[in-house]
């Protein structure tokens, strides 16, 4: 299994209207298949996770706004990637990896999520935010 | 053909760290297939269309601000729906269709396109705003 997370540059094209953003495409590197599209908002200076996926591959955009990811690695360091308009690239997340994200912008921060199968409580796992210490 | 727009009531999760927001499931009613998702912005009072899609089915979600779109029918009236995160719907619009949309929030408004199909410029139709006359 390709255990890497992929960041990925996207486009963003600019119009007097309103801009279009580049997201996901099919065959894109990193997509595996469509189950589910969702979004999460998460407010400023607000923390959800940690969790980690058994199943699913999920590819993530922000937007609006800006998010922190925190991944935790194998060896107990830890990875962070920033995301957001300001720094517009897609996240691809396989699973198997413990991550929590912390939203940068006020009032919220809004994030895409597609995941490669249907929303299934079963396979994702929780942990408290004290369980990794970071920081 | 079905040629039939479709409005599904989404659901939102209230969580203090930041809601989620339920979008387009593999199967959902008015589901095709995944081809893109992208995003566009509509800056306030802005309109963007007329255009249709000849092959593409658009399934349509506003998570930031509110849109209203207009849908010219065969019969020389009009259509409205105005969604967005106060009236949080998914609206489906089937091939054939003609419709444009105008940013109803300030400073800008952003909508989720899932469309059927990569995106092809080939199979897009556009009109100057003033072809079809409503209001």
């Amino acid at each position: 299994m390709n255990k890497q997370i992929i960041l990925t540059d996207l486009k963003q094209i600019h119009l007097k209207e309103g801009d279009v953003l580049h997201c996901l495409k099919k065959g894109d590197y990193g997509y595996v298949d469509f189950g589910e599209l969702y979004f999460s908002k998460v407010n400023f200076n607000k923390i959800k996770g940690w969790k980690r996926h058994r199943k699913m591959t999920l590819n993530l955009v922000v937007p609006y706004g800006e998010v922190e990811f925190i991944f935790a690695n194998e060896d107990n360091t830890y990875t962070k990637h920033i995301i957001g308009i300001n720094n517009y690239k897609r996240l691809t997340i396989p699973p198997g990896i413990w991550f929590c994200f912390i939203g940068k912008y006020n009032p919220f921060s809004l994030i895409a999520s597609v995941i490669d199968n249907k929303h299934d409580p079963t396979e994702v796992d929780h942990k408290e935010l004290n369980y990794f210490k970071f920081e």
